[in-house]
This record gives C-alpha cells, sequence and structure tokens, in this order.
C-alpha cells in the first residue's frame, strides 16, 4: 500500500523546502544514480561520455498520478514504473540503457516523504539496469503529479517492429492478461530478452505488449498479413485468470486486451524450427518463450485458431487511449 | 492573442478525434519536422542516424499552461517556446541541436485547434533550427495541458558554467529584463553565439540567463569570487524601463531580477582584452556583446559598480521557483 502524494500539512510539503533545498534532496535521493556535472545535474545541459557506446536509440514516456499508478502503488514502484516503461522500450529494441532525464512536474503540496520514496524508487531501479539519470526539470502545478522520463540507449542492431513476414513464426516472452492486479508496476523489464533476441539473425521483428496483445500485435504484421494465434498455446497470467473469476470475461479476453503486460512479443523466420529454437532461448535465458502462432496471408488483422478453425477478432478491445507516438 | 486552451464543446476536443486520429493528426501537423519510422515516430524506440555528429548533449525542459504561457500567447509560440527553452540550454554549452522527444500531457477537453497551432508551432521552430522531432508520448490528465522536451545536441567542445577565475571578464548576448512582456516567447535561442564563443579558446564558462542574472550569474563564479557589475554597462532592455516607468522598480531592478531573459552570459579570460574580443564577436555575430564587469575577489556573490563604489546586492530576488537541475 502506498502513501498518499499531497498533503494538507504545509510543513510535510515539497514548498517548505524551497526550491534550493528540494534540488538539494533530489540529488542526495538519486544518490550514486545520479553523476556529478558535467556528466550529470547542475548545468545546461548533461555531457555525455565520449567512451561508451554511442547513442542511438531514443525514447520518451509519462507517469501520471491518477492514471498510472494511484495510492494503491508504493512510491518507491511507482517511481521504478516511469523508468521501467522507457526500459520495456529499450528491450523491445534489443538495446542497452544507457542514460535519463526526467521531467517532474508537480503541486507544491506534493508530500516530501513520497517525492523522497518515489524519487529513491527510481534511484533504485536506475542502478539496478545500470542507468545514470543525467538531467532534469521540475516544474510547479497544481494539484498534479507527474512525470515524463526519456532513456537513451544503444543497439548494436535495432530491431523494429518491422520484418515480419507471411508464414513467421510470432512468440511472446511470459504471460500475458490482469497486469492490473499488480504487475503493470511490478514487471522486470525484458532487456536480457531482448539483447539476446536481438542477436539472433532469425528474429524478424518486435515490441513490447502495452496496450494488449490484440491490438499491438497488429504492428508487427506485414500487408496483406494477419496473425492466426493458437489460442492453446497463449500463456494466461495467473492475475488473467484471477480477474476472469470475478468479472466473467474469460481468462484469453484478458490475455488479448489487457494492458501493460510489458512482455515482448516477436517474431520469428519461418525457415526456423520453433522446438530448436526454443531450446537455444531458454538454454540462454532459463525460461522459454510461447510461441502463440504464425502470421498468415489473410484479410483482417487477427484471428484465433481453435480446433483448427480461425476466429475472428474484432478490433478495438484493447486498451484504447493516448499513447506512444514513437 | 492566442486562442483558449479547452473547448466546453467536445465536437473541437482531441477526445473527439480517439487516439489513432490524434497520433495521424500529430504526425501531419509536425510534417517535415519529423523523420518516418524508425529514424522518428512508429516504432517502441526512435533509432538516430549513425552518420551525424555523436550525441553528447542532453537537456529537458517543460512548459505548462498557467504557469509558462497564458492565453495571451500565441498557441504556435507556445509551441516554439517549449523548443526553444531547450534549444537555449544546447546554445548555453555552445552545441548544435539534432534531436527531439516530446510529451504531452493534456485533458481530453483541449481544443483540437489549439493543439494543432501549438504542434505546428513547435514543428516550424525544429525546421528552423534544423532539430527532427523523433519520438513522443500523449497522456491524458483532466484540466491539464503541458509538455516536456529532451533535446539532444552535439557540442565539439561543450562550455561548462565553471571555468571563471578570478580577474575574468564577464559578458552577456544582449539586453536584459521585463521578458513577461513577450520577450519570454518571442526570443530567439542563441545558439549562433553559443556556437561561436565556444570556439574561442579565452572563453571560460558560459549559461543562459533564465532566472534572472543576478541569480543566474553566480552559477559562474569560483569559490572565493564574486561578481563586480558596472552598472552603467548593464544592458537593459526596452521592456525593462516600460516595466519601470509602471510599476515604481528601477529598470535595473528588472534587468538583475527578471526571469526569461535567454541571453547567453560569459566569462573571457582575464588575459584577453575585451575590446578586441568584442571586435571580433561583432565581425562574427553581426552585433556586439556587452562587458558588463569582472569576477574580484570578495565576500559575498554580487557586486554593483557605481561611481567605482560596490554595492551589495541582496540575493533572492530572482525568480525563484522549481526548476532546471540538470
Amino acid at each position: 500500500m502506498g502513501m498518499s502524494v499531497f498533503t494538507a500539512n504545509p510543513a510535510n510539503s515539497v514548498r517548505s523546502l524551497g526550491e534550493r533545498e528540494l534540488l538539494n534532496r533530489i540529488r542526495e535521493w538519486l544518490g550514486a544514480a545520479a553523476p556529478a556535472s558535467p556528466r550529470g545535474m547542475g548545468d545546461d545541459c548533461a555531457v555525455l561520455p565520449a567512451s561508451v557506446a554511442p547513442v542511438n536509440l531514443v525514447t520518451v514516456d509519462a507517469l501520471v498520478y491518477g492514471r498510472h499508478f494511484d495510492d494503491s502503488v508504493p512510491a518507491a514502484s511507482a517511481g521504478a514504473k516511469l523508468l521501467k516503461r522507457n526500459l520495456s522500450d529499450i528491450a523491445a529494441m534489443g538495446g542497452t540503457p544507457l542514460s535519463a532525464v526526467v521531467s517532474l512536474i508537480l503541486a507544491p503540496e506534493t508530500r516530501v516523504d513520497f517525492l523522497e520514496a518515489f524519487t529513491r524508487g527510481m534511484a533504485a531501479c536506475a542502478l539496478e539496469y545500470g542507468v545514470t539519470i543525467v538531467g532534469g526539470d521540475l516544474t510547479e502545478a497544481p494539484g498534479f503529479f507527474g512525470g515524463s522520463l526519456t532513456l537513451l540507449g544503444h543497439a548494436a542492431r535495432p530491431i523494429t517492429r518491422k520484418g515480419g513476414q507471411i508464414g513467421d513464426w510470432i512468440a511472446v516472452t511470459g504471460a500475458l492478461g490482469g497486469s492490473i492486479l499488480g504487475h503493470h508496476h511490478e514487471f522486470t523489464p525484458r532487456l536480457r530478452e531482448g539483447a539476446w533476441l536481438a542477436a539472433q539473425p532469425d528474429l524478424c521483428g518486435m515490441m513490447d505488449v502495452t496496450d494488449g496483445l490484440a491490438k499491438d500485435l497488429c504492428e508487427l504484421l506485414p500487408v496483406g498479413g494477419a496473425a492466426a494465434l493458437d489460442l492453446a498455446e497463449l500463456p494466461l497470467s495467473e492475475a488473467a485468470t484471477e480477474l476472469a473469476a470475478r468479472d466473467g470475461l474469460s481468462a484469453l479476453d484478458h490475455a488479448l486486451t489487457d494492458g501493460e503486460d510489458y512482455e515482448l512479443v516477436f517474431t520469428v523466420s519461418k525457415e526456423t524450427d520453433p522446438i530448436a529454437f526454443r531450446a537455444r532461448y531458454e538454454e540462454a535465458l532459463g525460461k522459454p518463450p510461447c510461441f502463440i502462432g504464425k502470421i498468415i496471408a489473410h484479410v483482417g488483422r487477427i484471428r484465433l485458431l481453435e480446433a483448427n478453425t480461425l476466429l475472428p477478432i474484432t478490433p478495438g478491445t484493447g486498451y484504447e487511449h493516448f499513447g506512444k507516438i514513437n
């Protein structure tokens, strides 16, 4: 259980600190995740080191109180989620994360102890994944708490969504559905899996599942291609089953349409033997992927395969919202 | 005069468009400023080209309705300002801007025509300064309109704030004060000036003036150093004089303490002849800089020099707010 974001007691609010002290505290909370100027905060820009892998990936995602997290989410998990949403995007390109800048927009009545836990959670996550937080910005806005994080990374071979052809295999890294029960902030970004997959010459396309498989998967399909999914192979999360028991939808519905799975979905060349690929993957990563279908030549985008019969799925049941435009 | 940001008429709101159509429109409005995927929007990350100058500068700044702009500011100018605030930071490092990602947080009742003008204004500014907008994110939040922009750039010799020593000259690129009368969104980021300055071996330190000279200048001073400013040399903007005539403060007060000048303040080696430096600068850039003082050994941070007498200035009269932490 988290703590409330805002306080009516001015003594506990960020307003009580003033700008300079607030910045000092944030740097203290970021600790080892934030290098000293000019590599980090303290000048007009951060200066990135020339010695590391060149930056060739950039992504941005936001996290807003009341939308992406609420009081049921621990503050530290919310802070980590802001970074992990972006880590998942780097993973989806087969990349390695490098540096991040954070823009926080917050009300003066934001609790200092909430912000501390949020920032420390983000910093711990950054250290875990080798990310340095090199810059930031704080802006006041009444009644608001949210942030945007831009993450820079490197990929020797950036894997886009495109590349899958008719006949190619479709696979996912893990179980889907029901993220609202906790997975939406407890997930592990699939950086190891993404990096391993990007090194496989028979990997065609890849993305992370954030808006529900049924919606996102369309992005991996070539023109004239549809996804034929084998219902029996779709990995259902325990949370999908648990939700289904409550709300009358099926676990399959949840796995296909719930958002924020943060698993990777990818396509593998039709020439590849999926059994051999799965064995290689499991040997490298300790857990097998799930081959869930194939790209077929078909009008429409997604078909579900049940007892060798193709069933249509109606698009638009996925998580519809403003969202990622990069 | 701008237009209002929100509308009570659902037919004119971004809510009426839905996610997919809104994203399509934004890409259309960005036009030539936004390259196609994978260089731009449309995948999990943008893939930056390897052929250009390597990214070694990163900065982020936010722009929030009601705080950084209001209905008196044309929507196109507000959109341009979001980018220009960051361009000013790249200028302050002596760098060249390259790519940007934008995170917009907006209410469903945001007017479509406001968002169009805002986005087109940002795109026109990007084209003017050679910036590509390669990624973005859209997030809903009730009653809110704002954005954060992260700008990547390159500098062969990044100029930090530090480097000034006792005896060095202090100069600024242009007139100060009164930005609230329009300059705060009409300013030109000093990229040409910053790049030229960074190429001068006798340039010591540099930053942009965003929180008022009296506050910002402290960042350029070494330990044990103070700024002795010659009041007669301080360039006062017409707006500073106009404001002074209205509010009873002096134009000098406005020049020293108003925020959002977006001029560069820099230090030049004490070995340099300021007259010769000014001539070289004017020949290259068409307009002379203003040498406004020197760094002296002194307790305290800023002293004003009037008729050869040092007057103390009380810090804390500058623009105090949450702000830049990088």
